[in-house]
């Protein structure tokens, strides 16, 4: 009933919060890491310091998720950990809402979680082996006045990872969703200092990460709630 | 703390099945009855059946489902009453299923439910008055596996009716999510006589939206499940 | 697949709010009616006026519980709609409770309720047919800070009509939980005039009650929630 | 945001299976363990192993329990960690329930742990240090047939734990909610040997809840569901 060892982790919607601090708790603990970003160039600093690798891949085009896991293969390694981190986020009342970016806002949440994930699923399916990992927030089980889009993208990228969790975990595939809810602290968005831990600290997130790749497959969660300690829920 | 008064409903995804007894319902009440299909001439029967119209309109595309409000406004009446009935459901392993099906599936099961409650609402806030009413499915809460992309199309929308009853309950707008968790019987999917009624009635599903509308303000649902008396839940 | 009807209703845990508005509602529509309290005496104007009985019952006493169904028969009819509206509300910080008391508001909110329900099941059983209404509350689905003893209840007694609706709905006995979230307007806490409807009603609430009892098989609602359109949720 | 270091731990409903596990795993971690049971004689093959000391009480009495807390800390040591692992079970058709038996598990499931719960929170408020860990089940969140007494309980366990981790939070307590989704595996349960992992591994459970106990106040889970990789959700 051994937690099972894990390899390489790919990272899709990696920046500098969250992304950043999953790159740098997975190279901490042996894994090779590649990082996906439209804009790749700004992970220069996380690449430096965790010998991560990072690519350029607009997740919502299936072409670039298809050219992204070979060059991730041919460059890093073949993923068994896979990461959707990516989000995209329309504030506003419906009414006025650009129904564009609403479409784009969608693509980015959830479809390219799907894009991804079938990416991901058709190695993983070949080992029996690999574990994927979504990142949802507060609006994934909740939907919010004037933030619409959100809502439905998350909500959707849960319902992707529920079917996947029913459909794979019998194949041996992990498949975990993980419900932050609340802020995600990063430079700049300092609290007060007699309170430094009323936001969400990646590095704690990170951990909360790694804890579900190390559960033997006898005790799996397919979901996790985080949230600090003096949130409201 | 009356019931509003309803005087024109519109029905986007219109069939033989619920969106044809919807018509008959909302006719029966007295309402002006549009609905919206990709394939109006298939509703020949239900329109000389209930005096309602059909408008052909992809509601995945925005500027259809403008020229949509326009036409009924013009040729039926401002609707009150806005019903998202179209859905498209893909099945298939994750592995094998084909991207463009699945983002076509989203559009039409979540998306338009966007475009057209845009629509809707713009005209519904100016008076303060109006209701919008949703068709979820079992796959709204609940990933069933195969079944990938309709999973992730009804939970966003039903993210997006959760925003909005948020958004515009307190404006005066009704907004509720029906959870249809069964099979809808059709014609030709008949069960067995001694079980008539071991199937969804679009009829009985009917009625539940009209009830829905006759709440007041007072004690509005957000959300409604329905099911067969022997369906497992 | 007709609704069916109803002719003799119980309600246990009957007051001046919702038990009276669901006595003149039930009566109306041409229910016998029987009502249960512990202070049988208060509901003199309730009975006057919608020729209800009422009757002396502790719910949570299974010895009182059952003489009340036989005292019911003999006096009124076989009920074959059973509300359980009692409740027990006890509030303050975990640490400051009474133990007594958190023994007595979970044997109110819900060993009453199983104790009801046991008889009503026994009777309906018989006939394949019978509804069974249980109240919940906001409590029943969020367990808030200074109130466990509430959550505790209502989400016992919401467990307990889960089970039962999944039992009991292949036999041909609807079951029906409630979540009224928000407050019920009573004499003596009416809101500012100009929303007179910020609260609930119980005269909605009471309709809602009648509309799932006329819901046909093929289309029943084993959950329903009703709160004001200004409730935040 | 270092996660805090705790002490000594209280397993509430100790036997052979999780409780058991616990006790091991937290003594590995060098806490001092007590363990409370009906039946403290079945437990000496742990004691001796882990160190644990066993003492007698029946959860449901107020008065047991707060000798419980004495004796723990007069002869081990004041708990930060609090286990509340027990539960009473039973089965039947609603209609053929002793009344007797179903208060008994409502008291053991849900009402102890409002006692130890309330004890624990008394000491750790002193402190604004301390964990509180409740023991779920499938029936937390699903009331099964047939089984409507477990699911009154476990509901109301949960809604118990929600009120106090929103209560408790804030004044730096940890709550957090195990649901166990499956059956857990033990000694003369040992499912078929290609399949060893079928059933729920306590030791992999105790992981789980020492990984709770790990996190840092910054990002909390208040709620973990576990089941084993092949197990229907």
């Amino acid at each position: 009933m051994e937690a099972p060892a894990f390899r390489c982790a790919l990272i899709v919607g990696a920046g500098q919060g969250l992304g950043a601090a999953l790159a740098r708790r997975f190279s901490a603990s042996g894994l090779g890491v590649a990082l996906a970003s439209r804009n790749p160039e700004a992970l220069g600093n996380v690449c430096s310091e965790t010998g991560a690798r990072a690519f350029r891949c607009d997740a919502t085009r299936a072409a670039e998720v298809a050219r992204l896991f070979d060059e991730v293969e041919a460059a890093v390694c073949e993923p068994d950990v896979v990461v959707y981190n990516a989000s995209g986020r329309v504030r506003g009342a419906l009414a006025d809402l650009d129904p564009d970016d609403v479409a784009r806002s969608l693509a980015v949440t959830a479809y390219g979680g799907f894009l991804v994930a079938q990416h991901a699923a058709r190695r993983m399916l070949r080992h029996h082996h690999g574990a994927m990992l979504f990142t949802g927030a507060s609006a994934s089980v909740k939907g919010y006045p004037q933030s619409a889009p959100f809502a439905m993208g998350k909500f959707a990228l849960r319902g992707l990872a529920q079917s996947m969790a029913r459909e794979l975990s019998p194949q041996g595939i992990h498949v975990a969703h993980f419900i932050i809810d609340g802020s995600i602290a990063r430079p700049g968005r300092i609290p007060p200092s007699d309170q430094s831990d009323s936001m969400l600290d990646p590095d704690a997130i990170a951990e909360a990460y790694v804890n579900v790749l190390r559960q033997p497959r006898s005790a799996w969660s397919a979901e996790v709630e985080l949230r600090p300690w003096v949130e409201r829920f």
